[in-house]
Parts: C-alpha cells; sequence; structure tokens
C-alpha cells in the first residue's frame, strides 16, 4: 500500500520553475570582468536554460552525457547550470586552478562531450585539447573569436522545450575532488541529494535563506556546487548576485549596491575585505549573513564579523557532502551566553541538521562510535541523503557498514553533537605517543598580527617519535621574530606543543583548490634537522 | 545511471531520531486537564515510541495496520504517533467532535485495529465501542479504569527495537475531513510526503523553526496533521509545549513559564487570547511567531499581534494539502512597505512555497489557467508532492489533468504569486450574472465592533437569481442594529453587495471542525422570503 499523496520527481528544475512562477521579475546580478554589470531575472534565466536544453539536443548531446563548464561566477553560468541538468545531461564543473595532468584526467575520465568556458580560460582549452579527444563540441560564454558563443548558441532557440524528467536519483552534477593523494575522484550527486540539501540549507539554523534574501556567492561555481547556493535561491525565488573578479572593492560595492544580505566565501575573503575596509577607510557593507566555510575562520574574524551585526554561520563539510555536513546554528541557549561564548560557539564546526549523521570513531580503528563527550578525538565520519555512496565509476562503495563515510578529519563531539575538527588525519603530529594537533598550532599562530599563513608539520625526532616545525609567511613589512611568536603561542598552546623550531618562509605551497599542501611542505622540507 | 549519493529513506521516524541524537535532552513540555504539568525529552520519547513499536508488535499489529488516536495534545500522544507510525503502522487521529454517525463511518472504513484515548473521551467510546467491530484493544492515555494505561502498556516493553523501514511512499497517516457534503474522506499522508512537507515548513519564509525554537501549537493533534508541527519540532530538536486544555489563562501562563517562542492555532485561540487580557489586564506573552490557520484572521487581529512585535504568518490549506498550500511569507520589499500594507499582505493568503504550486481556473469550468493579475477570481487548484492524488480506498484519483487538486475556494493570483481567497465556490452568491463573495462580505461585518460572527448566504430572488442575507451573531452585551451595520459595510464592500436583509441570531450552527455550516444555516433559511 502506499499513501495517497502526489509523485513527483525532485528535480533541480523543479527549483527554476518556482523561481520563475513565484516572482518572475526576481533579479540575478552579474558584475563581468570588464566591469559591465548585466541583469537578468528567473523568469528569462528560466528560459534562457530551456533553450540551453535545446541546443544540448540539437547537437545530439543525451540524457546523462557529460557537459562540463570551465567559468568563473556569471549568470551565464548560472543559465548553463540549469539547462545541462534540465536536460537530464550531468554538469561537470571544472577546476580551472587544477593542474595539466589533473585536468586531462578528470575530463577524460568524465567523458565530457561538451564544453561551456569563460575566455580568460582560453589558455588551457588552447593548451589542454589535444590532451582532450572526448569533446566534440566547444562553446565561449563571453567571445567569439574561438569557439561559438553562448549567446548565439541558444539564440536560435525558442526555449519552448520540456525538462528531462527521469528519476529523482539519476545524476545531476558531477564534481571532482582536487585529491592530495593519487587521481582526483568524481563525486556524482544526485537530483535528490542536491533537492534535499537545498530545503536543508535554506533552514534559518542554517542560511536561512527566503525570498527576499539576496546572495552573493563569492566562492566560485566550480568549488563544491557553490556550495548548494544557486539552487537555494532558485528554491525561495531569491535574488542572486554574481561576481566573475573577485576584488574587494568591486565585492563591497555590489554588496552595498545590489543590497546583499548573505554573502559565502572562504576564509580570504573575509581577510581581504576588512583589509580593504581599513586601507581605504571604507564602510562596513550592510548584509546580514556570512557563510564561511572551506578551511576554519581565525576567531578574531568571527569576532569583527559579528561585532559588524552580521550573523555568522560557519560551515564544515566536503565536496563529497554536498557540501554540508554541519553547521555553525545557534542552539538553545544562545540568547544566555556571553558574546565571548558566541563567538566561540561559531568557531567551531557546528552541528549537523536533519539529513546529516555525524560520529567519531577511534583513531586507531577501533570498532563502533567513539565518546559524544566533546573530548574524545576521533575519526569523523558522516552518512546522509545527501552523502557520498560511490565515486563516479569507482569498482567499490567509498563508505563502511551502515553507510558511514569518513571523512579524513580528526574530530571530537560534544553531547548535544557539537563538534570541534582537531586535525586532518594524516596531518596529526605524534609526539611520546600522544597527537599534537597542526591546526590548533596554525590556528595559533595566525592569531598573532604579523602573521599571514602558517604551517605545522611532524618532522621525526629520535625521542619523541615527531616533533612539530612551525613554518610561517610574516605579513608585507612585518619582521615577528622567531623567539616572538614562540612566546605568543606559550600562552595559547600546551607547553608540550610548542615547535621545536619557526622557519619564516615567503611563501607557502597550495593546491589547485587554494589548500596548504601539506604534501608538497613535507617534500620540501625531507631533509629538515631539528636544532638540538 | 544513478547519482552516487546515499539512498535513504525519507521517514518520520527519522526526524526523530534526529531530534533524540542532536539534543537528546530538549523538552516536550505537557499541561494536563487536571492542571500537573509534566516533562519529558526527545530521548525519552523516542524510548517510548519505540516501546509503542514493540507494544504494537506484541499485540500482532502489522505495518499498514490502522491504529487510531481520540485524544487532545500532549506528550503521550506524541509518542504514539511516532510509535505508531515508526510501526510502518498508518496512525488514524480521530477527531472527537464528529456526529457518531461520523465516527462510525471513518473508523469501519479505516478499520482501525487499536484505538488509544484520552478518559475524557470514554463517553464516546462507550457508546460507539459496539458500532466499532474493528477495534480489537483500547488502551487509554491517561486513566486505567476501562482499558490497560499507556504507561502499563508500554513499560514492559524496553525500547530496543529498530524502527520499520519500508518505503518512503508508504502510508503514515490517516486525516478525515469532515466533509460538508457526504461521507468523510480519508487523506492518506506518506512518510515522504511529511518529510518534505516539514522541510518546507520550517523555512524562514513559512514558521522559521530552529533548534532554540519552542513551539505550543494550540491547534489539535486530530487537525489536519496538527499542521505538522510535531515533525517540524523533531526534524529541528525544537521545544514542544502540548495543553490537554485550551483556556488563555494556561496558554498564555505557558507562554510565559515556557519562552514559547511559536505559538499555532486558529483565530479564535487570538481572540480569547486578547479578551483574556483585555479583561484581566494581563501582560502580553512574548512569543514571537503566530501561525493563524484554519479560517481568515480579521485585519484587526493581525494588526494587535504586529504591534506587539509578533510575526504574523497566516496558512492557507486544507487537510489535503498537508495542511500547508500557501503562507503570508514577507515578500521581496518588505521593508519599504507602510504598515498598514505589512498588515493587508499578512491578512490575505500569501504565497506557495517550493514544493507547493497554486493556480486559478475559470469559474464557469472553462480550460487552462486564469490570469495571474491579481483581479481575476478562479477556482483555486493546488499540486505537489504533499499535495493529495486519491483519498484512502476511492475508487479513482482526486485530481484532474496533471494532478491539479480542486481546493473548492475561489482566488485571484497576483503576477507575484499572492493569493487572495474571495469564496468558497459553493458558497459564492450569484446576483444579476455577477458574484458576490460571501466571505468578503463576512469579514467587513465582523471588523464592527459588536459583531462576534457573521455568515452571508443566497437567497433565491426572482430578479437578480440570488440576493445576500447577512446572519449575525452580537457580541455579549451588544445592541448594533441592522441599519447601523448596514451603514457600517456601505463604506466597505460594493454597493450592490449590501445585504437585503440583515438577520440577527443567538448562534450559528458549526461543523464538526468548528466551521461554520453553511449547510446547515440554509437549510434553516430554506424557507426565508427577503423583504420586497
Amino acid at each position: 500500500m502506499l499513501g495517497g499523496m502526489q509523485d513527483w520527481e525532485l528535480r533541480v528544475s523543479g527549483l527554476l520553475d518556482h523561481a520563475a512562477r513565484s516572482d518572475p521579475a526576481r533579479e540575478i546580478v552579474t558584475h563581468w570582468a570588464d566591469g559591465a554589470r548585466t541583469r537578468t531575472t528567473w523568469a528569462d534565466l528560466r528560459r534562457d536554460a530551456l533553450r540551453v536544453v535545446q541546443a544540448l539536443r540539437r547537437l545530439d548531446i543525451y540524457p546523462e552525457d557529460r557537459v562540463a563548464t570551465l567559468a568563473m561566477n556569471h549568470s551565464r553560468h548560472l543559465a548553463s547550470w540549469f539547462g545541462i541538468t534540465g536536460a537530464g545531461c550531468v554538469l561537470h564543473t571544472i577546476n580551472p586552478r587544477l593542474f595539466d595532468d589533473q585536468l586531462e584526467y578528470i575530463v577524460n575520465h568524465a567523458r565530457d562531450r561538451v564544453l561551456i568556458y569563460d575566455v580568460a580560460f582560453h589558455p588551457i582549452v588552447e593548451r589542454m585539447r589535444r590532451r582532450w579527444p572526448t569533446i566534440e563540441h566547444y562553446v565561449c560564454f563571453d567571445d567569439g573569436r574561438y569557439a561559438v558563443t553562448f549567446a548565439d548558441w541558444i539564440a536560435v532557440e525558442d526555449g519552448d522545450a520540456m525538462w528531462d524528467m527521469n528519476d529523482e536519483r539519476a545524476p545531476c552534477m558531477l564534481c571532482y575532488t582536487s585529491g592530495t593523494t593519487g587521481d582526483p575522484k568524481g563525486v556524482l550527486y544526485s537530483h535528490r541529494s542536491n533537492v534535499l540539501h537545498t530545503l536543508a540549507m535554506i533552514q534559518p539554523a542554517c542560511l536561512a535563506i527566503e525570498p527576499r534574501s539576496c546572495v552573493l556567492p563569492v566562492v566560485p561555481m566550480f568549488h563544491a556546487n557553490n556550495w548548494g547556493l544557486p539552487w537555494a535561491c532558485a528554491a525561495t525565488g531569491a535574488k542572486l548576485v554574481y561576481s566573475q573578479v573577485n576584488e574587494p572593492v568591486v565585492l563591497c560595492d555590489l554588496m552595498e549596491a545590489e543590497n546583499v544580505t548573505h554573502v559565502g566565501g572562504v576564509p580570504t575573503v573575509w581577510f581581504a575585505m576588512f583589509e580593504h575596509i581599513d586601507r581605504t577607510g571604507a564602510a562596513m557593507p550592510g548584509f546580514k549573513l556570512a557563510l564561511s566555510g572551506g578551511s576554519a575562520v581565525p576567531v578574531a574574524v568571527v569576532e569583527r564579523l559579528m561585532r559588524a551585526g552580521v550573523r555568522v554561520v560557519q560551515a564544515w563539510g566536503m565536496t563529497e557532502t554536498s557540501p554540508i555536513a554541519t553547521i555553525t546554528y545557534e542552539p538553545p541557549g544562545w540568547d544566555e551566553m556571553t558574546f565571548e561564548q558566541q563567538v566561540a560557539c561559531k568557531s567551531r564546526q557546528g552541528r549537523a541538521v536533519y539529513g546529516s549523521e555525524v560520529r567519531t570513531v577511534g583513531l586507531s580503528g577501533a570498532e563502533g562510535a567513539a565518546d559524544r563527550d566533546g573530548a574524545t578525538s576521533g575519526k569523523l565520519q558522516v552518512r546522509g541523503p545527501w552523502t557520498i555512496r560511490r565515486y563516479f565509476e569507482a569498482e567499490e562503495d567509498a563508505v563502511g557498514p551502515d553507510n558511514w563515510f569518513d571523512t579524513g578529519d580528526v574530530a571530537s563531539i560534544s553531547a548535544s553533537g557539537e563538534v570541534r575538527l582537531t586535525d586532518r588525519t594524516k596531518d596529526l603530529i605524534k609526539s611520546g605517543g600522544e597527537w599534537i594537533s597542526s591546526v590548533e598550532l596554525e590556528n595559533a599562530a595566525v592569531g598573532h598580527p604579523e602573521v599571514l599563513e602558517a604551517a605545522a608539520i611532524g618532522i621525526a625526532h629520535p625521542r619523541w617519535d615527531e616533533r612539530p616545525v612551525l613554518v610561517v609567511v610574516r605579513r608585507p613589512g612585518a619582521s615577528v621574530s622567531a623567539e616572538t611568536l614562540r612566546a605568543f603561542l606559550a600562552g595559547r598552546v600546551a607547553k608540550w606543543w610548542l615547535p621545536d623550531a619557526i622557519e619564516f618562509v615567503a611563501e607557502l605551497p597550495h593546491t589547485g583548490t587554494g589548500k596548504i599542501s601539506k604534501k608538497d611542505l613535507r617534500a620540501q622540507f625531507r631533509d629538515y634537522r631539528l636544532p638540538d
């Protein structure tokens, strides 16, 4: 026996239908690299997306075929998202910052048949074209010199088409993780996983997106599902603001001019914004909510945002979790907390909402869940309807028994479900049989006003197994010494955690997605000798 | 090809699992009819629900079997909701205000095998027992004189059980509509429809329920899925407050004592609350959100709530829509509206959120959707994943082509999707080839301070087909005359809408769910003659 309610497949095209129906004139604004600003509406974007559906069908691109984009954030890119997924094809968002070998690998692994790209990335296309034999058609979002423009490609269509209405569990989108080890791996979102993730993330405990919201995703569209923000805006009919460039002066101006309420970005976005404000004396933009993710945001940044009246929502997750796994919602008792307690709460990793479940298990691989006592560290695992089961074309599932996915992070969980990340499993430093968290050392170090970036790695030690070395990039013009920094750290971490050495470098190695590459840093320090 | 994400059935037991996991100590408070207040927690409620699962299995009650409740609002009733649905059985919530023939019909139509009831309704059980042959087991929530008590029934179980994990489209709950014509009809919610409705209703545009919320549903648990509030509270781990009785003094005290943030009730709840405040000089309780539904709330009440700083959310829907079909969310431009405009916006029926779709079609049955011009009235239709497809055990679907369900209401829809109800289809008064809205006449009439209730019906007229008669109940001690009331209406409705007669009565007939029964009123006025 089935229930008596209606059957509707949860497809992302239904989100766009809602936006176009509920507020057809609500805008999507784009700031282009050349300084131009253009506006479209949900109704017009829907028509353009349906034209993309027709243009793909004209090229004999079928449902489940992969169609790639290589582009920054703008409304045409957004129209292509809804058009590609609306045709039942799989949207593959390529990160232009990947290395050539990775770019070659993922396009061939995905067997992308079409690539739509920004002309700014034409050098990549030019360089890679011969290594991308599966791509049959190139379309350029913003220039007609090398390929048909997106506008011309869809101009011959009338938008009088129907969305593909396959099963809600059919694939929708493919995002590769840049992978610090081995080849990149493809995470294959389904329509259902994206719609459920959308409904979860608009709730007040998460992003509190509503029809009158105006959202500026600074996070690139090629990063982890654009954090789900385009789907969330469509689901509510919210206004959406995109910028092809990320200069703080442009972003701050957009926030003011477009009455942006929600901004989503990695910590660097907040650093750059405050640096711009401090340098120019510009006013703090009047947005209401800062979604921060990608890596932990320093307490000082959380505090400064909160003092400006901004609601800070730090999210923790990964491409494999769509990406939101936990979020720093305001728990019961929030109003009774001191400001300092609230800042501390917002500086941790938050809690899982319905649809995401977290647990920790013993670091040594012991069976069963670790205590939820807020102290015991363990391997952090996640499961739920928007958590990965199996990577694209993998031979076996990426999860253990009962669907638990191992995140590679180390964390503790409190009785009320609050997660505190302590480190990446492989970045923990083992000293005298105990674990030192490289993340906590680094967070303490970047709290010093003259430190721009810091990374802690373990160096082999005859007696202690490993001891930490801190590698630091000073801020421009700064001259902090190792002794001063060591004294600064002494009050902030356990004494036996203090690094045996502090080394200053001009820059740290980064991965294709902008994270510090511990793997490369360890390689650089392979022959390093600790001071006696 | 399927996406690579995890498969999880959307079952309401998963909502309870989340609540018990995310904040096990968060409370469910009950005020009992005898004045006692008890507290349980989400973790304990989950254990009790699992005991109910075991108790049902012990009685050889199987998945899909119907288990009925006949009870007011309290935590044991809530535990039975999660236990019955968690066992895979179908929860049938019986409205004790139905007439005996209806009570006989629905229990036999549902083939209920178990009934769990409040002792306050023992007279009904005593009276109906012989007419309810399908019921094999009686359990009493709060008294052991006539049947095993709920507490004893589950006390022998240990809660060490698993939820039934059938398909998410399996039935979850059965609510009968009292039906102004014909036999009551059963709406059969699925687990999926309830979970999707839950995710929609917690969003900021709807009820904005988050973990730190505290919700007091004054609406009875036997009314239309309790408006979805128990599921929404579980999905967020919010605190839940129930009262077995509805005296304003008790409700106001609960609101203050338990720091209630959200109150859900029919307009009568707000009338009674303000009457209590005005009479006793009590302070306005400090809740933040008033969810009003069931019937249109007068503008004056909306205004008074809003002046007290309460966010008013008026929802329109019906048992067949789970029940939320449209809701008065704050549209873009809300902050630029005057207070009067905001009050007017909140006094209409609002807009559909993602998952609910509305349209109007011609009153005369013409094909296709009517214009969304905010003026053209038409039959209001709804569809979506929590709208009914077919009544329980009906021979055919309750919907037309493309799943459109005809609500029986008449409305206009604006370009931005705002719905304004003008009447029930069958309550429209046809005069001189034009339609007069009985609802608008009644709303105008109850705007008069001396009018308690008013109902407009059409009386046959030789020239105009029908002409309106307004039937009015005066407030206690009031003495407003027909002439005065007619003059009051003259400035508020079109001249040709003015009733040909105004009749004062001691009371109006009501249906089992507390609505004015136009059917019975028309019967009373069958032989009425209009004045010349």
